[in-house]
């Protein structure tokens, strides 16, 4: 068997082979399209893979919904994304029916709501940014910053463990509109204590728009339970959706009725249909829409959030820890005397579910374990590789299995 | 067989079957997928049909380019927003390469290329819009009026016969920061010189926005001949796209490095994926994309737009041209004593692909039509029945059928 390859001590293939026994989502992998068995995939924080039923449901959608249902099936569209959006809500990010909606891209989702966030608390003039959050946040913030007037903060971060909440208080004043955090760091997978954070910022009179693009389907979020306000998210990564599948975001229920989209659209009108030329935005938060949804990307999000479901957000979290903790364990073991460091906090409830090795020559580490190794991980510049381990299709060989193949590789010296 | 139940004077269904064996487009027909032969689908102005090339293609996108491909595949989707922009430009919307854009919806397309047009011309107070314009416009523009202090003026238009170039003219001035105008009016169908009308708004220092919802795939647009800076547009009428599938965006090649999107996203960054938090746009069109763009989407795009480049963009606009007046000749001899009338222009350069008829029951008229005769028009508020003819898959006897079947309801006094 080809996840037998590399070299492994015994007893870290054992644990693995106990863990994968007694793992409740072991049999999820069976609903996946997987091209080639062989492969080590290691980037579903990238791109999840293709969930089976996915590929049959964009196959009604195509053909039975559009090509023989016509312009009579926007009857039902017209609900698709209020109903993907509960199911997100619901399902993956602990969050109220009406509180989500499937819609447009993460960075379109991050400008409505970093407007919105604005318009409440207007004369404010100072935004926050953990300084290593993803490139796009940063970009649309200092897009809004500079059109408003505003000054974007970047808020210093330990690169491999995150905002530290202390940072996050200092940073807090009564001049700060918001704050723009990651639940969990793409670079380094760091988890920040989201109720803590909502508390810092509540205490400044402000408040927090998350990026959940890492964290949902992947941890616990719970944004009713930690007190969060606004989130956005990407449903392409452990909500398997597909490439630049339509986003999310999410606004608490009492927030609703007193903010709006800067992109009005037809989408987002009360009475689309009556075409009225005054804008009047709907109640709830269907006025976070804008313009035509895009169906079939909206199904698959739907689709995806099902399967999260039915997994159960709790074992999804408690295997991702689980997997990430046998990942780092096994580097220990095996790489770290090799120039190989964690760049990840080393504490399950500390990190999501992919973890960062830094090397020296991490590009060629990356290139290599990709056209020799048949093992798929993400290269961030500037010397970091993510192993990313999305707990509904990896299995704890498949993790041990990647460590004996890099360290294969570094014992041929091919680094 | 099907397309002959109705009362029809023979004379009309010649002149179609003459009509028809002349068509060099006949044959596109039969790249669709038709669930319904006897169905008689008048509304490919709001949802065009599925082409059997698309399916087959949504299909290789989502199990070979996504489930076997998995990340790998980004290789070639980063380039896909230009290359399906690329074949609209060339085959569509007679621009040059480099000048199109797929992102977004058009709504967001809108928003952005508004923000771009008002920097151009800083100071300017006015934005135009034509009364009868689509909804959506409306609600963008009104948004970044009122965000912005400006002044959003609505000009009158016949809502039959469409913008006066009078009228524009007398609208525009040296405080007017653009207009936004439809090419082709979505209620009406009424087409208005586009290069007449840039020449005018020229004459004030000042530019249009074009929607080309209505006129992309159905005539010829001649973006560069008609002195076009700056266009939006949408991808699933007669383009074919599919319900929602991303959108277009144009600017001219000369106005591209002097303005911006305000909505900045990694995928409007220069070397996106080094990673900078500063941002830096990119040279090209690139600069208005925004988050990760929906691959499926943006292919099944680029699928359409090849569909229309092998049609030909003077085929389609002739082709309009003889459905919408073989349509007008029959309602006029049998639908217009039973008070329907055209409310859309009667010679056809002055209209695109779509036909509206009034009647004081246009709403039963539209339901009665659509679950008793199986013609399916699309009802427009308050009294309007708009007949969309899209030349590449309907045909001169479908035509006389429709106008057949309404003349047979109307004689069992079914409106």
């Amino acid at each position: 068997m080809a996840v037998e390859t590399g070299r492994m001590p015994a007893d870290l293939r054992e644990k693995a082979a106990v863990l994968d026994a007694k793992d409740p989502l072991a049999e999820f992998k069976q609903r996946f399209l997987v091209d080639e068995p062989d492969l080590l995939y290691a980037d579903g924080n990238s791109l999840g893979r293709l969930p089976a039923s996915t590929a049959s449901l964009a196959d009604r959608v195509l053909r039975q919904e559009w090509g023989a249902g016509l312009i009579r099936s926007w009857s039902d569209w017209v609900d698709l994304p209020f109903a993907a959006g509960d199911l997100l809500a619901t399902a993956v990010l602990g969050a109220l029916p009406g509180e989500v909606l499937v819609a447009d891209s993460t960075t379109v989702n991050l400008y409505k709501l970093a407007c919105a966030a604005i318009s409440l608390v207007p004369g404010r003039r100072r935004i926050l940014i953990e300084a290593d959050n993803f490139p796009t946040d940063h970009y649309v913030l200092s897009g809004i910053a500079q059109e408003r007037g505003l000054e974007l903060v970047e808020m210093p971060v330990d690169i491999d463990q995150g905002l530290a909440l202390e940072t996050l208080a200092e940073y807090f004043d009564d001049d700060t509109a918001f704050a723009c955090l990651s639940a969990i760091s793409y670079r380094s997978g760091a988890r920040i204590d989201m109720a803590r954070a909502n508390a810092i910022a509540a205490s400044a009179g402000s408040r927090i728009i998350w990026d959940l693009s890492h964290a949902g389907g992947s941890i616990k979020v719970d944004l009713s339970g930690t007190g969060s306000e606004l989130a956005i998210g990407c449903t392409y990564k452990y909500l398997n959706a597909g490439p630049g599948a339509p986003a999310y975001l999410y606004v608490r229920s009492d927030l609703i009725p007193v903010v709006q989209s800067p992109v009005r659209g037809w989408f987002s009108q009360a009475e689309q249909f009556e075409m009225e030329s005054d804008y009047n935005p709907r109640a709830g938060i269907g006025r976070f829409g804008a313009g035509t949804p895009n169906i079939l990307g909206t199904a698959l999000v739907a689709q995806g959030a099902e399967l999260i479901g039915e997994a159960g957000i709790e074992n999804l979290e408690g295997k991702a820890a689980s997997l990430t903790d046998l990942f780092i364990h096994a580097v220990d073991r095996l790489l770290a005397p090799h120039s190989f460091k964690v760049c990840s906090p080393r504490e399950a409830p500390l990190r999501g579910s992919h973890v960062t090795l830094g090397h020296p020559r991490a590009r060629t580490v990356s290139r290599t374990l990709i056209e020799e190794a048949r093992v798929v991980p993400d290269f961030r510049t500037p010397d970091r590789i993510r192993f990313g381990f999305a707990p509904l299709y990896t299995s704890h060989a498949e993790v041990v299995e990647i460590v004996a193949r890099i360290a294969q590789l570094e014992a041929s010296g091919r680094f």
